[in-house]
């Protein structure tokens, strides 16, 4: 691929002079912002991922903030989940529809106070979503970019890194659970999640001037457990069968075609946009299924398919496939698709047309390991 | 900097293996989409552009289509501009804004029927907030992306390759008149616009699938006008005093702070999105402008700036500067900056912290050319 040109109307890291002297080698842009992807080993960051500790640049995952004495309100009104029982410090991974159920954004949403929540996003432009809901409305809140911007450190040794630096009793916070802390002055929300099934923290930058200083600060105190930089893995992604908005979604699916059921709540009190919708496509089933492929054969490309492949069953289209990856863990190669729901049910084989030839493939349940 | 990488995230352009073939060496990403912005040669883009005639792929200005029993209404909410004697064929340069009064995105507006019209969008999604101004509203229309991707045709001999291609009646298309054409199969509107001051024509493309015979035909007609390929020229931009949306306005950014007066209508009867706000506007005078600077010294640096620089006054920040470059027109580096009105209007001189050291400037009129 051709160079990536920085221009002003991209939003800047506040980890990207720390970025550039790791030696970034590949980027993408996510929410108008450079995406670190890659340093130029991806065997050697997927091995750090998975066996020590990886630290990425996710400032890309901007903040949505949504404040004031209407906040509680509207944060459920814009979310297809019961948030009723959820308390401050806690984190929950949410689907954001529109009115036909559309799954617009699958952000996490930290509660900080009980007048103060943020979506953390997928690569979609939520603060309008919000702000458009909002002034519509007429709920009374301020809806803002706080600029926090995360940095994730992910792997089975994340934990022993975040505890040298910030204390031992970080080992104790939960799954999406969140501390507010500050750390030499750093102001940062300490969540314990990330874009990885190995366990890991990320660190919601509130002094966003500190970017570089806290980049190193952790980088250093990796340094005994083998830290290095990277950036979200594709290949651990798809085996953890984790999914990319955008990506592995078509404009039109809904959160039950993207693999969220468990986190959609139709069934509860709360009014939230779409809810009919979604109730619906509960009664009638999805027509699309978020599922694994069993792929014959070796495939060696290590990037990101750059375009959705078309799924065949015979002579019919019958969905897409959005990765495909040969995955250490099960040295098989794999892919992600999007499957019509008779198709997946009766576990029929089909056929892909990959960039790289046709491929076969079985359909088997997330995730793969 | 480093390479980009392509993933299915990203929306692949009707053009995309045309471009590659051109041998595209600079890239951005615009409404999610691949943006070719170089192909290796900025001297030549830029003379073919002011000289003969220039080939770009600017699928990212993605459309968002209205239609529908509210369609009228409906874009004439969104937007700040009296529409009332908008006619079918027309196309007008216009604002959308959000409840505050803040510049949301600055499209071309084109009015394909009574019914239906297209917002061709800068960089932000505007799909995201029409959809959710439209439901809240309760209007009956259906907003989609039609996947149309203009490729543009501009410079001073554009007329006459659009002329040998599309018929010797597409020169009297007035500025931002359109017409509906089929040649070839390939189904596509012809409108007399572009983002530079050179003069030539969008094809907004239907046939998405046609793309590359599209850009063949075109780039083959062009030949004997020595026709090549390019991007939206960042030093034309600069010296026609072109406004980037996201690069040389900040998020709270009004459409008076983005040289954008003149397409502003507030004393008229159309009800619209953030009317009373730029009422507001209007009677207190924005806070800062749009200008140019006449920066003293030479500048040899061919792309655009990474990030805005601050200016100052004294020891007072007064603004930010988004691009400097040096003109070939004026034989002048030259800028485009937001600087506080006070200091427009006494037309004092401001000291700049660009990347490459302090400059000093004056602050002049757009456009420069």
């Amino acid at each position: 691929m051709a160079a990536l040109a920085e221009t002003a109307r991209l939003i800047r890291s506040p980890y990207h002079d720390a970025v550039v002297a790791a030696g970034v080698t590949d980027w993408s842009i996510y929410n108008r912002t450079l995406l670190p992807l890659s340093f130029g080993d991806l065997q050697a960051e997927y091995r750090r991922l998975t066996e020590g500790v990886a630290l990425w640049d996710v400032s890309c995952q901007r903040q949505v903030q949504i404040e004031g004495r209407d906040a509680e309100v509207c944060v459920q009104y814009l979310t297809a989940r019961d948030l009723s029982k959820m308390r401050v410090g806690q984190g929950r991974y949410v689907a954001m529809c529109d009115h036909d159920g559309r799954l617009l954004n699958d952000p996490v949403l930290l509660k900080l106070s009980d007048g103060r929540f943020w979506f953390s996003i997928a690569d979609s432009d939520m603060l309008l979503w919000c702000r458009a809901i909002a002034a519509e409305r007429g709920f009374d809140v301020q809806i803002t970019d706080p600029n926090v911007g995360p940095l994730a450190v992910q792997g089975p040794k994340a934990a022993d890194v975040i505890a040298d630096v910030f204390g031992e009793s970080t080992r104790d916070i939960k799954f999406f659970g969140f501390e507010e802390v500050v750390h030499d002055g750093i102001k940062l929300v300490l969540c314990r999640s990330g874009w990885s099934h190995q366990g890991g923290f990320e660190l919601f930058l509130e002094s966003a001037h500190r970017g570089v200083d806290l980049w190193n600060l952790v980088a250093e105190a990796g340094e005994p457990y083998g830290i290095g930089p990277g950036g979200p893995n594709h290949v651990e992604r798809v085996e953890a069968g984790l999914l990319a908005w955008g990506g592995d979604t078509t404009p039109d699916s809904n959160p039950f075609e993207a693999g969220m059921a468990r986190y959609v709540d139709v069934d509860c009190e709360a009014e939230y946009i779409g809810k009919a919708a979604l109730m619906r496509v509960v009664e009638e089933g999805p027509a699309r299924q978020f599922v694994g492929l069993m792929v014959e054969g070796e495939y060696t490309e290590p990037w990101p398919l750059p375009q959705r492949a078309v799924v065949r069953r015979g002579s019919e289209d019958v969905g897409t496939m959005s990765a495909l990856v040969r995955s250490p863990k099960l040295d098989r190669t794999i892919g992600l698709a999007q499957i019509t729901t008779p198709v997946v049910e009766a576990s029929e084989r089909v056929e892909i047309e990959s960039p790289s030839g046709p491929l076969c493939a079985d359909i088997v349940a997330l995730p793969f390991v």
